[in-house]
């Protein structure tokens, strides 16, 4: 049963379909299935989960169930609803047929095994294929709009940050501080973390991907902090070390190797560099350094509706930078047995270069609390 | 480069493989790769991410890379190692050719299509077959290692809350409170919530799945919390509504009905009985009140590595009820524009009956803080 509004989406909605359809002629695909919510959130600004959006060159279909009736009312009233009672292969199976696609392009990387095997053997007459990244591909350039929220969550990771540092005190454990971020995150309007908060005191931190445990932060410790908030579905990702009272020698001299790193490689970043340059010159200054097999990760990530995605600022890629990108430069570098440290700033590639968005300090002298 | 070490695995973690390979062997499968993380975990006790246990007739292989060697080390060095340099379906297709694997079977619901399509591309001569889902059938009984995690799951949920409550004051909004039970919880040891806490304040109550927001909390409000923390991996999952100060009355009418149904629904669940037969104890009764079309979803679910797990409680599901399941039990009553509550108690499943693990009070005078 489907159920049409009259009211139409916004300019940036209309553009973004648009731009999908447009892609969409390229590739010669005529009906294209989203199944991942932020890439169907980015796509109509439809925020339901459990959901699918369509894509055909007349109408952009949604397919979900009444929990999200109030929802698609307000986001997007102009989507052509097929409202499910059962399960959502069911329905789009029917929604298929009933629009008599003979081909639909999805969502490879999304779309399991099993739901190709339940949505071939419920609906014989659509074949299904692996569409190109079309969303991905879109959602890698920031608009205006999303830069002043990506904004927002920037700001809320840092207030929170500095008023979870003005709580620290030795004995803490390293839960109780990430837990306390976390809260300092939501009570300023975060939906949450963008992904569980990393706080890691002494030896843990070398270990790039700690979880926050019982071991207890003590006068002189060294501790990590990696953590951003979920704003308006958008991510910050950031990291700093702070060190209690006063600073560990090692780890001292390791912080300004990754300082500098972090502040040449920020530095090279510009429209047209490709990603595996600006890598090579963290890279190259911690590997002369001494240090570089304790380097033992990518310089950085694209970040926006998740706190993962393109493009991967890494040695591995030869994709170059362009306007309207967003990611993290975050070195590091661990030693096992001793510490780590890793500095992780939240940078947009300008038309003549690129800017800074989160505003912490770096100055290892602010970093003892 | 396989690397095995000589220690074996826990009588517990033994008995578990010895399960999996007899259901392979009645399945006709010489091969099974298992990708879920919940579901490796519950086989080996490894908590790697990114990565794969696969299980033969004689050995169990692990496919993971260096972070994780520490992991492996302390938690299963009894896997045979194969450490990836590159992508993870690249060693999957090479280890598979290394050990002359001809079908392979894996978990159709969580391999996607593209990963179908690489690894069948990186190694022709391994064919691909969705196999039985074994291990969530093996998960659906708890064993007594298990339920003793799971009542620290609840434990810690039940305290996080009382203490929250305490807290609670006419002003804060949604998201505090609900930051503020994801604090509590974290602060005595959880790794996170189980799932993003529910904090409804009045008329959003009345959305079973409602995200908390800015909405703020006055004196004679009814607020909705639905939590849950995870420990150890398990998880815990409670619903309760609390009034400030005093009860709506609308709301405190249908807070008798919602409670009646859910404790006549827990009084009934005992082995053999069908989850449909438990839902409609809960449903009969409150259709007969008058409200049948204000219940609308399921009754509960299984709990344990995933907040939601099999068994299906539900009207849909003919499935019997055995010793050693562990579900949810939680009625609602949802009044659009009014508010809505809704009561979660975890029930375990005994030989004779049933047991309440979940203790807080659900008398209607305790919920007004």
């Amino acid at each position: 049963m489907a159920n049409k509004k009259a009211q139409g989406p916004s300019p940036i909605i209309k553009g973004r379909i648009a731009r999908f359809r447009r892609a969409m002629k390229k590739h010669g695909i005529a009906a294209y299935l989203v199944t991942k919510p932020m890439d169907y959130f980015h796509l109509t600004g439809f925020t339901g989960e459990d959901s699918a959006v369509l894509v055909m060159a007349k109408d952009v279909h949604v397919i979900s169930d009444g929990r999200f009736d109030e929802a698609l009312n307000q986001e997007c009233p102009w989507l052509t609803r097929w409202m499910r009672k059962g399960l959502i292969n069911d329905q789009i199976a029917k929604t298929c047929k009933a629009l008599k696609i003979k081909t639909l392009a999805v969502q490879g990387d999304s779309l399991t095994m099993a739901d190709q095997a339940e949505l071939t053997k419920l609906n014989k007459s659509t074949k299904l294929k692996s569409g190109p990244s079309i969303n991905s591909d879109m959602r890698i350039l920031k608009d205006a709009t999303e830069l002043a929220i990506m904004r927002k969550a920037i700001r809320n990771a840092e207030d929170a940050f500095r008023s979870t540092c003005a709580s620290i005190e030795p004995g803490q454990t390293e839960i109780e501080v990430a837990a306390r971020l976390e809260y300092e995150m939501k009570k300023r309007g975060a939906s949450g973390p963008s992904f569980s908060t990393i706080s890691a005191v002494g030896a843990n931190a070398a270990l790039p991907h700690a979880h926050p445990g019982r071991r207890k932060i003590k006068k002189g410790s060294a501790l990590l902090l990696d953590w951003g908030a979920r704003v308006d579905n958008y991510c910050s990702d950031l990291t700093r070390v702070v060190f209690l009272g006063s600073i560990p020698r090692k780890i001292g001299e390791v912080y300004g190797i990754v300082l500098e790193a972090q502040e040449r490689a920020i530095k090279a970043i510009r429209p047209g560099r490709r990603m595996c340059d600006i890598d090579a010159v963290a890279r190259g200054f911690i590997t002369e350094a001494g240090y570089g097999e304790a380097f033992n990760h990518g310089l950085g990530h694209g970040l926006g509706l998740d706190v993962h995605e393109a493009p991967s600022l890494s040695w591995r890629s030869d994709q170059k930078l362009a306007a309207g990108m967003l990611v993290t430069v975050e070195p590091g570098i661990y030693l096992p047995g001793i510490g780590g440290v890793r500095i992780e700033d939240d940078v947009l590639v300008t038309p003549n270069g690129h800017r800074v968005l989160s505003r912490l300090s770096k100055r290892i002298e602010d970093a003892v609390i």
